[in-house]
């Protein structure tokens, strides 16, 4: 912990913005700072929250639905199990739920009132530590169709930040790692934590320990496999936070030949793939063998505006192993069942309402909307005779102010137009030069920014 | 991860339940193995998560509230960070939004109409790491009236055993840890995966670096301190899961001796504490000098029924420093910005509510009703002649079957009654011979299992 260099970077910011209030008590401060949501979760979707907190048997019915389709794999597993090899991460409680013997609750549960939390009939505990069935298999169908990913590969959680965490327990501290610089501080931070870092240097701005991948403009935001350093773990986060960039399909197929010649996993982190515009890959696994050589991580905080509501997912395929064949799934299950508990149920049943048809089209619409916004902003800067990059396929914009500081530009942009970015640099020694502009706001903000910003620069210009 | 010994716990007995119903497809299974509440959520607080996402101003009233109670505070401790001490677990993100400065998102949060994560005036994206001011106030004064502990010093999460794996984070692979043996398995299970454990030794079942503290009725289930041997980290369940029994004051009053003598730190776990009957102490803090040596965890999933709706939180008292002065608060506050990200928004609000008067008597309602529960299974095996523990001061029953296998009397009454409990061994090398019997069930369904029991034990002895 000592080894951490600064507070991790965004309650930064937050102390930053907080003095900033207290200095200009009367200023409009615009938030384009942390890359939180702002406008309302779709009613379909908070509506069938409500109902797994006050009624409703929206989810439980799929549940069963998908349950009995499961049915058989699940009962091959087992046996499986019997014979030697444990394969709990299938016979989870959801399974057994789903399976409707005569067992006490799932006789209620097949009831075809309404039920809920407060009622006899619908109340429900313990979930299964890997998620309900129904969400798994809907993740699965909707972002790995065709790609050969099952729902029993899906592990649900509670947001792709604590699945960081997690799969760094999975790997303990003797392993070696590799980050985009710049990259979400999270990767480096949780690894310092893992203790497998090594010092911090002063001169260069990175850890000894850690192999940092350059990713700048100069390289199209993709570093030069040919001279990169092997690592146990690569970090990958395509579309990029914070450089808005999202790798293609050749640049991944080079990722994933990388990390297969070197017997490396790749955590690949996807978390904001609803905003991919382009025909980008929106997952790693639309690349040949990306199933022997990746795990991936998302969410729902940024594709369907769940930052506060908590929720997300990772796969382990069933494919990949450790150097002495073991797969890394068992122990993934593992870690889930004895360091996490389950997603919140009510939070589940948002989810799985963001992925019916309409609840997908309705997050859609607001996806669309931040992508608006940061044409909004994108044009700004440009019109400001900036370089700006990102904003395409995702909803962050990096803006080039060459020469300066990116810590510099942060507090010259607060100060004079009493709007909150992100420092460059606060995502690693590649980030110098730039700031994170962030697309998360109500339209008339991110116009009055618009507006404050083409004032400030033209009449004060950094 | 290969030093794990077996499953974890609880999916093991989920599967062996599995497989039991596979056999007697017909059998009405009665589940008192894993405490899985089961009872409706009073509707008071589903209600109050309903709202939070669905419409309703509960919690920000409660929050604005408490804000502003809060507002001085904030100021003093922001202006000591600018004196070179981060402060950062006090100036969060709530505390900000508390404050309310005529910040966009604040000055729309006082409007006083209903407010809902589908309004634009309702929405809400990431809230404090930490947990919403309000509800940590809140837990400090319904739990810890009077001992000192402060709204700051608790960090809420979505579940004890989660937070159980942060700690283990904390502190890092280099420490020795002591557990009561029996107890929670995830304990030893997350010290393994930790990587301080050491190798298992088959012919005591135990983990050669893990201090096992005998915890049996021998000894009033408190262990021998004087012979105990030292270690950094102190896991300690009261009222015990799985012996059910509560320590008294002078028994934690010892232990917090023992950990100032050894310079230990006491990871007090309180999940049960709401169960309590005779008197005994509900928190580690009850003891004097507790806060320079203990943290707490707890939890609302037996407390509320909020096994699947994921709560918990844990207790930092800032006088709790490490052997060179720093505050392990601070670290603690770090492990939380980086590698959690807060618990649900829904589930606090619901947290919230359970913690009014009104709330806090309707779920006192329910566990009053497991209480009764407990009663009806401790009679039962009494009237069979066992020895029977706990059940007076936690859901849980230990029964005791003198030299026999747990395991195997796991089996004879899941083959014989289709009951499941769980294994005395499950929870470590001193549960051999006893089996855990949870009183979560519907009345009826424990009168049933009280009558197959008694029947069973009648004509089918064991």
């Amino acid at each position: 912990m000592e080894n951490l260099q600064n507070e991790y970077l965004f309650p930064e910011i937050f102390m930053r913005e907080f003095l900033h209030t207290q200095k200009y008590p009367h200023a409009r401060v615009i938030r384009l700072g942390i890359g939180n949501t702002t406008e309302p979760i779709p009613d379909i979707i908070t509506s069938a929250m409500a109902e797994e907190s006050k009624g409703g048997l929206l989810t439980v019915n799929l549940a069963e639905e998908s349950g009995r389709r499961n049915l058989n794999e699940t009962h091959l597993t087992v046996n499986k199990g019997i014979m030697g090899v444990d394969q709990t991460y299938y016979a989870n409680r959801d399974d057994m739920r789903a399976s409707l013997f005569t067992m006490e609750t799932e006789s209620r549960s097949t009831q075809k009132h309404a039920h809920a939390l407060s009622t006899v009939e619908g109340y429900r505990g313990y979930g299964a530590e890997q998620g309900h069935m129904a969400l798994r298999m809907s993740i699965a169908q909707r972002f790995y169709k065709n790609m050969g990913i099952e729902g029993n590969e899906v592990f649900v959680s509670d947001g792709a930040q604590c699945d960081i965490s997690r799969l760094q327990m999975l790997f303990g501290s003797n392993v070696t790692v590799a980050v985009q610089d710049p990259s979400f501080p999270a990767y480096i931070d949780s690894s310092v934590i893992a203790g497998r870092a090594g010092n911090f240097q002063e001169e260069t701005g990175k850890y000894k320990n850690i192999v940092y991948l350059n990713c700048r403009p100069e390289n199209n935001f993709f570093p030069d496999l040919s001279t990169a350093s092997r690592a146990d773990l690569i970090f990958f986060c395509s579309p990029n936070n914070p450089t808005g960039n999202a790798a293609s399909w050749h640049q991944l197929k080079q990722l994933v030949e990388f990390a297969k010649a070197n017997g490396s996993i790749i955590v690949y982190d996807s978390s904001y793939a609803a905003y991919i515009s382009d025909g980008s890959p929106r997952s790693i696994y639309e690349i040949p063998g990306a199933r022997e050589v990746a795990i991936e991580i998302s969410s729902f905080s940024k594709f369907a505006g769940f930052t506060g509501v908590r929720l997300g997912w990772t796969v382990v395929p069933e494919e990949l192993l450790y150097a002495n064949g073991f797969p890394v799934i068992k122990d993934y299950n593992r870690i889930v069942c004895t360091c996490f508990n389950g997603a919140s149920n009510i939070a589940q049943a948002g989810g799985l309402a963001c992925l019916s048809a309409e609840g997908y089209q309705a997050i859609t619409n607001v996806v669309d909307y931040y992508k608006e916004n940061a044409k909004i902003i994108i044009d700004t800067f440009r019109a400001l005779g900036l370089k700006v990059y990102g904003g395409k396929n995702a909803p962050y914009i990096w803006v080039h102010f060459p020469g300066l500081s990116s810590w510099d530009v942060f507090n010259q942009i607060l100060e004079k137009t009493h709007i909150v970015t992100i420092p460059g640099k606060g995502f690693g020694p590649a980030g110098e030069g730039y700031i994170r502009v962030g697309a998360f706001g109500h339209r008339e903000t991110i116009l009055e920014a618009s507006a404050r910003l083409k004032n400030f620069f033209v009449t004060d210009n950094i």
